[in-house]
């Protein structure tokens, strides 16, 4: 069983590389055992590129070291925060890949302007408030909570990426995987409103009623009655 | 002879994602055998470059399935729309390349600001209206309603390309290759465009006389008469 | 001695294109023996990566085919003028690279904003007027002297650039692979002074004396007089 | 030893290439031995991609020469100026990288404008002034000197790099190698610092609490008390 999730954990990672997302090796991508309670992580301080599935780390659901000769990522307690309030998902990305980052480090949302984005993300992809300087002392899970509040009440299924504010996005998804492919989707879709919004600075968001109508259709959710404000 | 057309529209597709346009693998090329009403599509959530002669699907002008074992794409209702209205055309190619898509989510038209634009289309790209509430249930039918609408009493011959407002770019032409093809010119003018008008916002169109000396000169019409009006 | 010539600017065509600046095709390159009064100019309607020597064609100043078997290219005219009228140039190249491009769609010169720029080209880019209607009927000449005109009592060898409003850039140099190498340096030029200028739209012009300073260091003329207004 | 620098400073010269720096040739790479006195450089005129470990060039602090068939990079007096000036350095690059020479052009700091900047340089990015006109008769060790001049008082550790007013960033770090992965990292927060600006061009720097949380951390400095106005 963690033989199969550190395989997955570690093709996910070769996928961050393969999809030009882990700019100067500040990715990191791991997937979940919820019936172990256990996680698989990028090792710290290495490129996804040189490693192998040795190099692959277990913690458990409190950052404990469980198997592996390398510590884990810098970002694990961020990835746990997102696992243990986020039931339903099965996998975390995270990356500094140009144009979200840029999103990020603006403090502005991006806007859902087409049927690309809408495709995916069912609205504007979120960003969270700074942290204020006493939460520091405890960054990396501060910054899991500030994703976190950022979220409260909303679907995560239907919105999986957001913004750290003046740092760079997290997705997730059903697995590892599902999660770099969102990364990737995300750093396209910031691309694309990027340079929409330098075309035409005053453009509005795609109508929701399109929203709705691409966003279940790449979604196989035809039957299913979703509202706008349901999600973030 | 359907043999002749899955190989071509076979090497359309390839040729997408060899040319970087088959971004998130949302790209889908066709091509018609006008005698037989068929055509021939690239199947339904695969990556162009996955695509083998075999999983090209064959379907008729109201999009029954008529040979291959998989589903045809997503957007096949589109292109049969197109090749019923535009009865000279042999090839549709639908991609969410990026300065394209950039501007189909401005809504805004790419406007003829060089000779490189010139020498492959007649005049600004189009962008259709956005779709109403109400067509939204019959949506790939109604996305070519609105492409057609938006050439009315025009000359598709000269203007083999348009933007779906907050959607993406359609192109055509001769036959599934040349749809292609005039995707990448698409993309590369766009960009041009793009940039040109950050350089110089105030930047007018090209002037008429050399819009038509360019577009006669690269399409071998140097003693038809035309007159810009005539297109879209 | 043409067998030579023919060599060489097989070579620079294809270095164009490993340099990325065939775009869409639209590039060609030539070189000039000025002793048999013959320049070797690529093909019409090929790629520069798809020829090879024997496709290379010879022509003589007025652009009559003295040897091989395809066409030249539809720019010889334009070439020849070049050759005519600055006798010190032994290559000229043609290109529709994307930053040089948009400047001359937005026929606004390329401003020298740096040490890079400077040890190229002895100033700002100079962009000619538009082409009027009446000279359309002898265009590709045409398109020559509108170059030579804006040259008018210039030093073409200290700016080896040209950009043609609302088309495209041409360069030149001691020989074909010398003016494929000026095509590169303008392209990256031009996208610094690109992106400069969204950085800080006032940024004026390098200071007179560093530009006297770099060319002169870099062209080996420490020991010359150069003065700005002798050159574009 | 000096075999040993060779064969540093040749693979810092190659990963400056790798890694798409080396743009027109006008980078360079060196290294110090600080007990012989002696810098080992680039030889001039090369790209980097071209050398052998017989093109390096050893030189003294005075840019003597002591070994090599080459001249040794026309930009050795800078460095050795920087050597000279900053006891603690290793190694220096230099390179004309797109976005932090678009800055250096624009005479602008790069703001620090996220935690990517802020992990590896504490603070903006510190521009030079110009050289005044009677600097330019001894250029390159006047292009040292300005570049000391700015750091007057500051902390060389902590801000390795900075932009020459109007010409291109120089880096530096504990050697050859640490210099070149400080370049590349320049270039990518330069890219972000550019796109960020233009989303939000009022975004004001990254707070100072998150600044020094993220340097400490990427530079394991836990337990020591940085202050933003100590650096540059």
């Amino acid at each position: 069983m963690l033989q199969e999730l550190k395989s997955e954990v570690l093709m996910a990672n070769l996928e961050l590389t393969r999809l030009g997302l882990d700019v100067l090796s500040f990715g990191s991508v791991s997937g979940i055992c919820r019936s172990e309670g256990l996680i698989a992580i990028k090792p710290r301080g290495m490129k996804c590129e040189d490693i192998t599935i040795n190099d692959i780390v277990i913690v458990d659901m409190e950052g404990h070291l469980i198997e592996g000769n390398m510590q884990p990522s810098s970002e694990t307690l961020t990835h746990l925060e997102l696992y243990k309030a986020f039931p339903g998902i099965g996998g975390v990305s995270h990356s500094h890949s140009t144009y979200a980052t840029m999103y990020a480090q603006a403090c502005n949302e991006i806007p859902c302007l087409g049927t690309t984005h809408a495709n995916i993300f069912y609205g504007n992809i979120p960003v969270t408030r700074n942290l204020e300087e006493h939460e520091l002392t405890d960054y990396e899970r501060n910054t899991g909570r500030v994703i976190i509040e950022r979220f409260a009440g909303k679907n995560v299924d239907m919105m999986p990426a957001v913004l750290v504010a003046g740092h760079a996005p997290y997705c997730w998804g059903k697995n590892a995987y599902e999660s770099v492919k969102n990364s990737y989707m995300l750093e396209y879709i910031a691309r694309l409103a990027w340079g929409t919004l330098i075309i035409n600075p005053e453009k509005a968001e795609l109508p929701e009623h399109v929203l709705i109508k691409h966003y279940k259709k790449n979604n196989g959710l035809s039957s299913f009655n979703i509202q706008k404000k349901t999600a973030v």
